[in-house]
């Protein structure tokens, strides 16, 4: 393990992640409340930390392997949440540690679950570092999901691997930085469009900008206590279920897109699937909230269709508190939408559809090879057959993904929480969506988790955005030998 | 598919349900109620069924395909659970069909989910057929589960399949024959040393004879309506923990300590694994009842090995109202015990100890296979290398299993359902414990869930009775095939 160039690699994530909080700052100076000292000295002493552990490392040799590679991305995550907090706790925003560093966590990993009762009264510098840290954890994700993981074999992206653009596909360094370099591009300028589109739609240039932040990047944070439901707009509903839409996309199809491959987009089996379930899902909900409710139809559509992908997504955003959805048990729909999650390779958490996609084909394969034992029957995936190991791969990852939601469920009942609290809470965290079910609801909080089980929900987001083996890899055996 | 040699089977079941049927009339007229001539008619219009399928296809060829096993097997369960509501629906002792189909299906299925309000009101003949009808869902299981699955490649017994004892293992029909009296013997001879030790333990006969019938084969049906709490002797708790423990074993597990060969269960790592996982959550339980509820040391030990074992091999025996231990959440540890169920080869239901084990298994291999892409890292068991192939289809299974866990969950949440009722309903259905939690929990019943629902449930009784394939099988593509 050479523990140094990892250092290195974590000094250089500190200052970027000082130059956002400057960013902040001065929108903190733009609006003169009194968040100004705050942020700027937040920046200072981590970008001091961060200089600190950059020059102590500088000259070690730039050559980073698959551990280190394990370990910068969990410590990367780690570390962005504890030197994030500080804002919060200067001033006392959020006076204690835990819930500064549950809020903070929650926004690196774009999960969105808060434990702010008063979000409206906090000045709009630190209004901003909250959705900041959430379009920060959103580009981490993207270079993570689409060019870090597939080389060190994690993640749903390895299909793809071969389809990634950039030069070679063999060493980190290159891609990473190419990749890297054309995707943030796409994010950047998606950030931009969705910010003018709401702008339009009559938000201010602060909300708008806010929400774009973690529209694209599924976080899930808004400016207001109420969530979307505070804009009344069915327009601004749209605006962001459509960038919802697009955020829950594999970024290399967008890509395509860009350079007018529409055709690639059309034949993508997960990006026709992940509109299937949207469809699906929209329809029984929506005929749903019209029969039972008398809601009108546009109204049950466009909150159906928002909720739907929001939860997809794993974004968050809520527009209407479904729990309250008639008929009862209709919410559980969005229960099972909370383990599926977006597309690989995009910023949304959950299992991804493309392994529940593969999953589903192998068990219907399965079917096949029991009738057929001698016959030799792959599973298809964009018209090529997939190799059993990646199949082997996905699997264990799906049942580790129950497993640690089964036990979780368990840890978090026996700390008080009700049944259903305890599942939605550990769903919400586990696929980085926010608002669960029960006291966890879209209309509730986290802030009466007890602390115990706010580190644990902590945990569980990371472990969840990081696609569980890369922060498991670190305690399993022989991880740490030679 | 030879569809008059599947016609055939079914007429030898039907005669041997009426042979039962005729043993619960012979109860009825030692006790001289009112039964006995719902169940000799019963008896008679069964026979005259079963006789007739015999007869009209007595002269097909007696050879057995694996498309005509899987459909014997489905049919088998249900035409049984058809006949077997003739003596419920007759006198009225049952008024709705659909209750007493649900209550058939539970019994053979030996699920011993009920609708009864009204137990200690029926005629001694009623109750006996009603624990009958689970010892010969629980014969059926051992047959089907050691003899039949593991050559159609169903079920998690293939691993054993070389360690079967029986003359060959190509030829389905000797091996059947072979292995069935065997294992039956050792089954009968079990019941009866139970129904011995429960009347020494201060039982009835009746009752000592019902509740061995149903505890041989984790089945679960009580001659009374507060099931084994209304037994206050300790004794009797410990010796049914026993039978339980027995029943949830592989019968070729209790084949061998019946020969001496003693050796082979403590090299069994399925079955330590089955002891491990019952020590650990009675010393979990244990303990919080003790601490929390201020419970006598003897009596927290007792009713947590009860529960324990009783939820774990799918039995659901009570002696206890588990969803109000202490401290809030502690019945979750049984909500995920339902999932695991006993061990493969036994009469229990669930997902299986060695499939969960062996998943778990790989998971952890996972890591390794990531940390050296190289190197080829099989799983182990019982100091063998297992073959990815098997690995693949319990993976396919678990999947399926928990799919249909989550959408019927949903479905049954649609139903009007609360969420801890409709997961607890589908969670003890489709692992055929009977008891779950909710409005479905231990002192309570499945009457009051709507028609559809338990029609729905009845399903996925026999879904998880016969290990999902062999049912969706008959509606898989291609079956109908020639």
């Amino acid at each position: 393990m050479k523990i140094r160039i990892v250092l290195l690699v974590l000094g250089v994530l500190l200052l970027v992640e000082s130059i956002f909080m400057l960013f902040s700052a001065i929108i903190a100076i733009i609006y003169g409340e009194n968040d100004i000292l705050a942020l700027s000295l937040s920046a200072g002493f981590t970008a001091i930390a961060g200089s600190l552990l950059y020059l102590l490392n500088k000259n070690v040799p730039r050559q980073v392997g698959k551990k280190e590679a394990y370990l910068i991305v969990t410590l990367g995550w780690i570390f962005l949440s504890f030197f994030g907090t500080i804002p919060y706790i200067f001033n006392g925003y959020i006076p204690s540690f835990t819930n500064a560093f549950f809020e903070t966590i929650s926004g690196f990993t774009t999960t969105g679950a808060s434990i702010l009762n008063n979000i409206e009264e906090l000045p709009h510098g630190i209004l901003f570092w909250r959705s900041i840290t959430q379009w920060m954890g959103g580009m981490g994700i993207i270079v993570l999901s689409i060019a870090v993981l597939p080389l060190i074999k994690v993640g749903g992206m390895q299909l793809f691997a071969a389809e990634v653009p950039g030069p070679t596909k063999d060493k980190i360094h290159p891609k990473i930085k190419e990749t890297a370099k054309r995707l943030w591009l796409i994010y950047f300028v998606l950030t931009i469009v969705e910010t003018i589109l709401l702008k339009l739609g009559g938000m201010n240039w602060f909300d708008a900008v806010c929400h774009s932040l973690t529209t694209m990047s599924t976080g899930g944070y808004s400016t207001k206590q109420a969530s979307i439901a505070y804009f009344t707009s069915p327009y601004i509903h749209y605006t962001i279920s459509f960038f919802m839409l697009i955020a829950g996309t594999n970024f290399i199809l967008i890509y395509f897109i860009s350079k007018g491959k529409l055709r690639k987009v059309w034949q993508n089996d997960e990006f026709l699937y992940y509109l299937k379930i949207i469809i699906l899902s929209v329809i029984i909900i929506s005929i749903s909230l019209i029969v039972w409710m008398n809601i009108p139809t546009e109204l049950a559509i466009r909150n159906s269709v928002f909720q739907v992908i929001s939860i997809l997504t794993t974004t968050g955003f809520c527009t209407t508190d479904y729990l309250l959805w008639q008929p009862a048990g209709l919410w559980v729909i969005l229960l099972l939408l909370m383990f599926v999650g977006g597309m690989a390779g995009s910023t949304a958490g959950g299992i991804k559809i493309v392994r529940i996609q593969l999953l589903l084909r192998n068990s219907y394969s399965e079917f096949k090879r029991l009738l057929h034992p001698n016959a030799i029957i792959p599973v298809r995936y964009n018209k090529k057959s997939i190799n059993s190991n990646i199949i082997n791969n996905i699997q264990a990852f799906v049942i580790l993904y129950l497993f640690i939601f089964f036990i979780s469920s368990l840890i978090m009942s026996m700390m008080g929480l009700d049944f259903s609290s305890a599942v939605g809470a550990v769903a919400a965290s586990l696929g980085n969506i926010g608002p669960g079910i029960g006291s966890v609801g879209p209309i509730e909080n986290y802030a009466h988790i007890p602390i115990a089980g706010k580190w644990f929900l902590s945990f569980l987001m990371l472990l969840g955005r990081l696609e569980l083996f890369t922060v498991l890899m670190i305690v399993a055996p022989g991880f740490w030998k030679n």
